[in-house]
């Protein structure tokens, strides 16, 4: 199977912040967002195995910038690594003003999938080539949250995780 | 006011046709696709005008080629053409095809919106610039389109609408 | 099989317009009413051809008046014109003030829609019958639009479309 | 104030059974016809008041008949008796069926709503004139429902409701 | 078939009122309370029977308190009889103030569901075993509401309504 | 401030899954489970605090089983700790078989909200009291998971983390 750049998942996702769907305080529910970054995922993820995908976890999101009413959200995700049947998608999300069309970036996320067959079971699927500087970076720290991710589920010992536990001492 | 050029009204909306939205032949309903098309129209024109917009008219829109359930749906928006206070719209939708990848033109759709303050009146916008060959071509079919809907409306005599007669003979 | 009367489709949806349709300046979006037109159409052609039937195309739709916030919006629809698989539904809408009790028209529709089997393909459809004045003026008008149609599609030569010259000259 | 017809208020209200409404066997919900019905009589005590309305009390409901998914749902609600704030509204709902185009009654269901300023407080509306047969039978019947109501809720004593009293002995 | 207690249904839906769903006055549609009290209690009649289970009426329901935006709305279900193959549930709606915590009773509804096959014909269920207070009053009180049921469908004598007459003489 | 115990906050959403919300292989979406857990556990975060919340993070979250459609699922939210403004919620998520009766783990999340006055600025809110076994695990357990947010944000050195570096050593 031959491999992909991450360029040919990107996928874009512009869309506007209706009444709706915004708290007392007129900002976007997380939840709204977390369910919209779940939907770009997907697509990316797809785009990448041209299969079937499921989320099967949601790294760590912070909502650093809350999303007013009226803001035009645009979600950019592409597929940052591909393990033997998962996929990490990783997503930049910019909100835009309106008069002074100025944007500026609200918070970033990373979503895992896998791609299934008809019946629910893993399929193999292309490796990811990364292409530019920030690509390989995200390609390069996906193993670490792989780890990260293995170890708070019980499946890799602490010790065994190397790639994490640099962090805490060579970085 | 500078002109501004289409690509930077440019609006991308993907989304993947889920069944709450598909007719008995698991079809995306024609309405449902109008819907996402004025919304991100509206989202192109708000970019070029930094305005308030709202929905003037629709131009003709072919539903050539129906949309299945599970498809990934890709509408492109740009701007074409300023008025005074309007703008003209064009989009193109494609699909996407899960398992080969492949897109396929769907159809291609023009609306009109006109930009407005927050009592409603027409403000005036920048002018748009074409660039390329395509938005050159459109930029000009937009003024023909404008007199069809001028004596559609019963607001220009056809005898008048001087590029929409060329239509009908030196085409 | 046997004509029917324009009256026997005639489909009558009546609704408000709520917080969550409406745009900054709080009138209703043009994208839902487009949807919202689209299922009253749906529902006339399918009560004319009993049929499964989707959208084949939209007309020029102008929208001259506002919807606002809290109003009531009904829409009319009946098949104006059958042809051999496919109708034209024309529809008249309203909007009506709480206070004043008063209706006025907001705007007109014409959206054409193709009788299929459960395999998608065109069937054969009852004749329309006009019966009052505006029916007949409605039905007559099908015709010229029809050729306008094909002449956008490239599906008719210009100097073919007899009905759709006329207006350019005889008008 | 003058009093107004049955007919003055009439509201029709036609829409598609779409998947998302459904329940394991195919039917419509009866908590979403349960809702399309309050809409429905909303507007048309809204039109009998010309006010703000809210929903005071649903009386026993009855879904002899499912509604399967594809129908076409007409729900036609007219004002069936005026009391000081408060009104009646009698709906008729009709399933068509798509391929025979026969209309068959699923069920009828009654809804109070109250008219009120936009504080919230009750305020006077116009008497209900009744015309026909039906909505005169409805508009008699109307006042025995109000006091099994008030008994139900403790406000009148069984032995006061005179109306609703000869329904187990003269009936 | 073993009986099962009250308990063993309860099922308990907590959720906000969001501005998509209030009328003009800001507060939430009775509609729209219907149509989550039919789904809570539906999932009681479920739990109770095991089955598929359709909604076959709603009793009347007074909406004695109005549910401002931005309450949490609380509606605690539970089986209160189990006849042949139908079951009454028996709810209390909840609304709690935010600043204060204080909880309210907002209103009380019953709703009735018959448990059927994939076919859609009524399967026997479990008969239902009240154990507090309030769930035995509910429990005797229900077959008082049948027979009412029963009256108003024409399906019983009044004279044979022995619990309901009593409460006309004997209460 | 007076101190709560989490028991105060305890919120429970129960809801079906219904078509469409539900992927090509007919599982929930995992994005619309964020969201649901997201309404569920902000409810939680009022109870709390009784001030406007807003959501601030998402913890890691692992979708170890597939929810299918038709199930039941309930989730059970409880606040965990409370930081200064910030309140830290826990989730158990549960789904249910209709035909058995049984009730199986789907999985836990963390989600963290921040309480805010009219302006959007973090308020002081009351200290969170730890009762059972569990949730005083999850009490301790959420140090941790503070000093890692911190660490991945870049607000605190690695090094610093005490509670965070513990769990690659004694664990």
């Amino acid at each position: 199977m031959e491999g992909k750049t991450a360029f040919q998942s990107k996928t874009i996702v512009t869309d506007l912040v209706l009444p709706s769907e915004t708290n007392p305080i007129n900002n976007l529910f997380g939840g709204e967002l977390l369910a919209r970054m779940d939907r770009a995922a997907s697509i990316a993820a797809r785009r990448h195995s041209r299969r079937i995908v499921v989320t099967a976890s949601v790294n760590h999101v912070a909502f650093n910038r809350s999303v007013p009413l009226g803001s035009v959200v645009t979600i950019e995700a592409k597929v940052s690594r591909a393990f033997s049947s998962s996929m990490e998608v990783y997503m930049d999300v910019w909100i835009e003003d309106r008069e002074s069309g100025e944007s500026i970036k609200a918070n970033e996320a990373i979503y895992t999938f896998v791609a299934v067959d008809d019946t629910g079971r893993p399929v193999k699927i292309p490796a990811l080539i990364p292409e530019t500087e920030l690509e390989k970076e995200r390609y390069k720290a996906a193993l670490r949250r792989k780890q990260l991710s293995l170890v708070l589920a019980g499946k890799m010992k602490p010790e065994d995780a190397t790639e994490l536990k640099a962090l805490f001492f060579d970085n």
